[in-house]
Order: structure tokens, then sequence, then C-alpha cells
């Protein structure tokens, strides 16, 4: 899959970056002879972003290309997207002359924050396929982008731009007006007006202004909108009561401040010199990362509970597993089945730099729960009362890992009687195949309601008989058996 | 300490919660015979939410007392605040009554989102000690809380509120000038006015407008505000640059839906039944719980960059250890040294229903590296280029626990040379210091540049030798020394 791109700034850059790491090939389109420069730098941001975020292996990165025309761009790409200056005249020119190098389905959508489709698309080869496909800084990590047609476009257009933007982790809003500003950025606008006010006014500084949103709405904005929340707000008495109770205070005094302030020479000298003391010695690069880290643990913490952006992150997840090899349904039982694989999260690592060795029990657990799914315990045998519950675990630190790092673990059965069994992991980067580290599980199955040893389902017996007839061939690994203090063979 | 409440819908009720959870009593006068009850679902949601937030174990919970008059609340006091319905007359009455039985000193402070100081201390026995406290939904999970004077107020009595929201968790906003709905309620509110819009004129659904918030903008504003947020998104020229290029916009003809739409019943049903389809089956109970847990993640999240409302987060985390028992610097080694507690999160919890396995070691290991520090090992030593580090654990796995118990941590020395060192940790429920799991760890000290083995510092030798002539004195425990698959003894 190719994607074609028009304008290589910090937005045409997000996109570059995202379609990248997704395994997509770029070719890009911008005049501006430090445009690979500043995409590469948007890249490598990007690349340590997204590595973080996401458990599961990001597919091969795909090819950037930078080419000296936008019909060059749009030649042979699968679909096109345009980031140019926000200068109607400059977008409708670029989107004019690379219709007419791409086919006729394939679908172009625009980045802008503001201006209409329906004049975008005037002028194009096969207007019908144009949409705006509006994302949010950084492109690379915020899943929101704004889909929205003009006066010509087709509804099969607005469709294929929401599959591009699913299969890369995003989250499409398909608008069913075209307004100027769309809906996020009419939003974000009348904050920002209120803001200027507030300075202008000197009521509060920019810092103060952050503070104010960033410890109180907008840690829950972060998750649920404001109607959900005041939703909330109104309690058992419903939206129509919270509505009843404030609604009335909209015509306070203190809502008619709602010109825009003028920004005069002396405003922008407050702003400026506020903003350069709230960043203090923090340079652009530094605000990045720390804003990148910021989103990544939201966006990671709010997916332990698989809502807002922590649903669209797992769902794109699941797909990036989907996309990898699958864990065979029939494993080979000639030798340890490879049961689990993953990436070393930043939060994995101590400050002796490397991954902590609390870690690999956990990676080593984790991988036992996959061993326990191939042999039959699922959900509803867990409802029935049954499971395995770990008794004792020896682990065995072999080698060092870091952040970032690939690593898989194969599963050996030991030996198994009704009620027990033993399983040995082992944990190899996936570069080299190194042993990392190793873990012998005593597992018992248990009957939960009586909370005591049973015999497991004779169903599952069978699986492990069928895996002990290969895996009792194989030789004992010389970690398993150990005791601490006991000489390394 | 204790604390006078006014009020208890759901913001008193949220103060109630908060000041209880944090070890205060609390006195509150709400003439509406059903506070009780509302005040005790606050305060149980508040209860689940707190312990799940933070890492270490709350002081034990304050009283709550529901008296008849705003005087007898206000007895005794070392705080006021009043939470009572944003009606001025109301409040100032409320206030005027409760500041004749508080001693002269004691600040009262005002939880009201919009009524000017000014106005709610006229009347007050005196009344500079009255100031805005403006805390946000809910209260005893959102950090902020805007402190405003009026015109009579003290500096002073700015100050205490401060200290006291301090104690308690919050990060305190002082503002600089006297102005009808303060900042955070001015940046909300026109959002809120340009969200109405776009219901009113068809363009977007409620859910569909929080959807632009959160996916977006949303993600963003839960650690920065808009000025940061814009000053990064201007790159490396600045923040001048960015209001050069966007300013103009503020002039667009999208920036004039300034009014307040008018709130006929036509537009009211239209929100209405929008909150309700958003909504789908969950009640509002249900909602509160998924939005206090969404903010315990971003919360959780945000500490581990110790940014925004993680570094708040970890700032009162810090606080509620140092009001716990001290690890003493003077350890009593007649026994195994207690090194460590913890509550066991709700993430640490499988499908079992139990703690996971892995989070034993997890817990086994941080005991550890306080063992560790007891021992000498703090950051310039790690920076000398020393550290140890573990090659091999072993963990017995004796009783379950659940999410919310209390847990805490013994360190035994069993034997040491100058390269290594054997530990044994026991870890034990609070409630009643039964057994629930016990590791064993061998730690080999490493020079960190060559990466080998290295004889620790003489220092550090002499501490292990000091704590070695208690502990080769107790008995070895059952577990120490055994490998897998060995009958339990």
């Amino acid at each position: 899959m190719r994607v074609g791109l028009l304008g290589g700034g910090v937005i045409g850059g997000g996109w570059a970056a995202r379609f990248l790491l997704n395994g997509f090939d770029v070719q890009m389109y911008d005049p501006d002879p430090e445009a690979p420069r500043k995409v590469g730098e948007v890249l490598a941001n990007a690349r340590r972003a997204t590595t973080k975020l996401v458990m599961p292996a990001l597919p091969a990165e795909g090819t950037l290309t930078f080419l000296d025309s936008p019909e060059a761009a749009a030649t042979g790409a699968d679909f096109v997207q345009e980031s140019a200056p926000e200068r109607l005249e400059l977008k409708q020119q670029l989107l004019r002359r690379a219709s007419t190098a791409a086919g006729p389905d394939i679908v172009f959508a625009s980045s802008t924050s503001g201006l209409l489709p329906s004049l975008l698309q005037q002028g194009m080869t096969h207007p019908e396929r144009l949409v705006v496909g509006h994302p949010f800084n950084p492109v690379y990590l915020l899943p929101l982008v704004e889909i929205c047609g003009g006066s010509q476009s087709s509804a099969a257009a607005a469709d294929r731009a929401a599959a591009v933007y699913e299969t890369v982790g995003m989250h499409p809003l398909r608008l069913r007006k075209e307004i100027d500003g769309f809906v996020a950025d009419r939003l974000l606008e009348a904050l920002w007006r209120e803001a200027l006010w507030l300075v202008n006014d000197g009521v509060a500084t920019a810092s103060e202004i952050d503070d104010a949103i960033r410890f109180g709405a907008g840690l829950r904005w972060s998750f649920m909108g404001t109607f959900l929340v005041y939703r909330i707000a109104g309690g058992e008495a419903g939206m129509r009561h919270f509505m009843a109770q404030f609604g009335p205070t909209l015509q306070w005094p203190w809502t008619k401040l709602m010109d825009v302030p003028e920004l005069t020479d002396e405003l922008l000298d407050t702003i400026v010199s506020q903003s350069d003391e709230q960043a203090g010695a923090a340079s652009i690069r530094e605000l990045e990362v720390l804003r990148d880290d910021c989103l990544i643990a939201v966006m990671q913490g709010l997916r332990t509970v698989g809502y807002g952006a922590g649903e669209v992150l797992d769902r794109y997840e699941r797909q990036l597993f989907g996309r990898g090899t699958p864990t065979a349904v029939e494993p080979d039982l000639t030798a340890p089945v490879r049961v689990h694989e993953c990436r070393v999260p930043t939060d994995w690592v101590d400050y002796n730099g490397h991954t902590n060795d609390s870690r690999y029990m956990q990676l080593s657990s984790e991988a036992g729960d996959r061993f326990l799914r191939l042999i039959g315990m699922d959900s509803a045998y867990l409802e029935s009362g049954r499971s395995f519950f770990t008794v004792e675990s020896h682990v065995n630190y072999v080698a060092q890992t870091r952040a970032g790092d690939q690593l898989y673990v194969t599963v050996q059965l030991l030996s198994h009687d009704q009620k027990r069994m033993r399983l040995f992991t082992a944990m190899r980067r996936s570069d080299d195949d190194a042993l990392v580290a190793t873990a012998e599980h005593m597992m018992l199955h248990v009957d939960t309601t009586a909370d005591r040893a049973s015999p497991a389902d004779p169903v599952i017996l069978a699986k492990l008989a069928a895996i002990a007839e290969y895996h009792d061939r194989l030789p004992a690994p010389p970690q398993a058996g150990r005791h601490i203090g006991q000489p390394s063979r």
C-alpha cells in the first residue's frame, strides 16, 4: 500500500510517520528544500513514541521517497493526503494537479483545519473523491481525525478515508454538515478566545490558565467530553435537571466577553513573554518528548480501563497482533511452544537502565496464561469453577534487556499429573534468539469454589498428554530444578 | 484536625470524602434529610477510588458527624468549607451564621463556581478570613482548586486555605484578580457555549462533540494547557510565530458564533435525547465509576512521567508515606527487617480474582530495593558505576490476596560474601500478619561499567556484616533453598 503526501510540515510529517510506521510506503511532495530534514525529525520522534505506545511489534517500516511534483507524488498512490499551508488557492492548485495523475477512484483527503471541502474540490479531476481528513498534532499519536465531505463529495470517498485511517490506529469522526472550522477546532477556538481575554485583562497568566485546565477539566476531557461529564454532574435527575440548573448561568454577565481581543503588540508581547517563562529552559524538542510521553502514559492508562482513546489503542494493538504471525492453533510440539511475544515497555526499566527483574516473572506468567489457553482453559472453564494456580516459581536472569527490545517466550511442559503441571519458560530476544531469562512454575489445578486442589478436566489432561508425548523427549533445561545458591552448571 | 462543612450535595459530599479519607474529622450541616445518604454514596465512591489511586496506605479515616445548624458545624472546626447551592443570599446567610461560631482566625472557603468573594464575605464576623476555594467534580479525585480572595480578604487566609488543600493532595491555583466565573469555569463555559451551538445548528450530536474532544485535544489537555500545546505547535520559531500564523484565523467568520443559543424547549429536548442516547443503558452510578477509573488511570499514567497531575499525585503519595511509620534508620535487627508496605492495586488482580502471581515478585523486588537503600546503595553509589543485580529468584505463593489488601514485606539476610548476597523476603497481610508469599533472591554486586561481578564497597560490606551478626541467629525459613517439585515441609 502506497500513500501520496502533499506537504511535509508538522502535519504532513506526522502523517508520513504514521503511515510509514504502519508499513505503508510514502511518496511525498514538498517544495521546501528543508522538508526531508523536518520530516526526518518528526519521524524520529514518532518512531520512539509509537514503539513505546504499542505492545505488539510494528510491521516493517515503509519506504519514504521525496518527489518533485504533486503529480509524481500521486502517481501510483492508493490514497493521497494533502497537508499544505492553510491557503485556499495553494491547496486547490496542489489538489488539482495531483488529481490529474491519480486513477479516478483514488481518494484524496485534505488536512485543512478550517477550509470547506466544497471549495477545495473545485477544479479537481473527479472532485467527488475529495474529503477533509483533519488530524490533530501530534498526528502519529492522537487518534482523532475529522472526516467532512463537500457538496460534490461521494459517501464512498468518506468511507474509504475512514477505512484507511482505522488501519493506522485512528478514530475517524464523520461530520454530518460542512461547516468552517468543523467541530473540534470550533471548540478549541472558543476556549482559546476566552484564554486570550484572561491574559489581556491580566486575570491570569498563560501558565495559570494552563494549570486551570490540566489539573481540572482537562483530566476529564481526556476520556469524556463535556456532555457526558455534565450528565454525570446532573446526578440521578439527568441531563434536563443539569440544564435547568446551569442553563441560566449562561446568561450571566461573565459570559458576555465573547468578542475577540485585539491582538495588539502589547498583548502579543505579554503572551510571548508569559509563554517563554512557562517553558523555562526546555527546548521545543524536549517539550515534544514530554508531550508525547504524557500522551503515551494517558492512552496506556486508559487502555487498562478499555475506554476512550484506550479502547482505540486496544483495537489498534489487536489489529497489529493480527497482522503478525498468529499463534498456531496446532503448535509444533517437537520444540518448546512459542506462545507469547512483547516489546519491553519503558515503565519496565528500573534505575539500573535495564528491565527490572520482576518483569521477567510477569512475562513468564503471561506466557503461562497463553499456554493454559492453548490446552483449553477458556473463560467457560473458569466460570465452571476450575483454574490453575501457580504455587511456586523459580527465575534465572541470564542477560539484560532494554526498553523497546522485542522478546518472545517459549513454554516447555516438564511434567504433569492429574492435579499438577510443571512448566518451564524461556524468554529470548527476537533479534538474535539470545536467552535473557528462564522461569520454572509449579501449577496446581484448583476447584475455585471449594478452594482446594482437584483433578483437571479430561479434555485438558488429554491435551497435556499429547504435548508430553513430544516434550518428554526434549532435554531438561539446565536451569530447571535448581535451588538458589546452587553453583551454575 | 477537624473541618466544618456547610452543604452536603455532590460538591460538599466530595469535600467530606477527601477530608475524611485523609484522616480529618468532618462536622457537616445540611438541612436536607437525604444528606447523610447522599454523602454516604459519594464517600463509598471516593473510598474505592482513592484506595485505588494511591499506593501508600491512607491514614485512619476521620469521623463524619451531621449537625443541625451552621453554627454547630463551625464550632471547634479548624477550617470551614461552604458548598451550598449557588444562591448568593443563601451562601451569605450560612457564612454569616457559621462565622459567629468560629474563632477569629479560622479560615472559611466557599466552593462557589462563580459568585464573587467580595459579595460572599459581606456580613461575616471577621470577613477577612473568607476566600473562594473552588473545586472540580469529583472533588475527591481532581486536584484543581481555585483560590480567590475578595476585597476584604487577607493574604493569610488564602495561604491557610492553600496549605489545607495541599495536605489533602490538591493543587491550589491562586488567582490574582477577582472575576465572575474565575478562570477555569470561564474556559469551560466558552467551550460549552460553542458545543450548544453545534447541537442547535445540527452540525454534530452530543456524542460526536464529546468524541471531538476526548480523541483529540482532550488527551493533551490532561497534562498541558492550550498555551503550552500551541507553543509546541509553533515549533522552533516559538510563540510569536504561532500567534502570527493563527492569530488572523480568530477573525474568520466561524468565530462569530459567540452569542448564547436560546435554550428553547426544542433545543433542550434535542440535548436531553442525545445525552440519553450517548449514555445508553449505563446508570449514573456506573458512569461515575467509569469516570473515576479513567481519572485514576490517567493520573497514574502521568505519575510515571512525573508531570502535571502525575506530579501532584507523586507529591501527595510521598506525603502519605511520610505520615506513615517511617522506616527506622536504625532498624531492629533481631528480626527480619520490615522495609516495605503497600496496598494491592486493582490492576494487580487477574481473571482468577486474586493478585496475579507475578506481582509478588514485583513486591519482593521493591522490598529488595529498599533493603539495598538501607545498606547504603544510594544514587551516588549507582552513579559511581556499582550496583547489585538479581541473578536468580524463587517464589512461594502461600495465600491469596485481593485488591485493597494492605501488605507488608520483611527482609532476612540469609548469607553474603564480598560479591554476593542471598535475601529472603516474607510478604504478609497487615490485618492478621498472615503469610501470603515468600521469595528468595541471589544478588550479585556488579561493576556496571565493566559489566562484571565486583566486590561491594567496604561501607556496604560493613553494614551487611552488622546485619548478619543478628540474622545468622534467625531460623532458616522453610521456603529457603527449595527447588521446584520438592515436597513441602
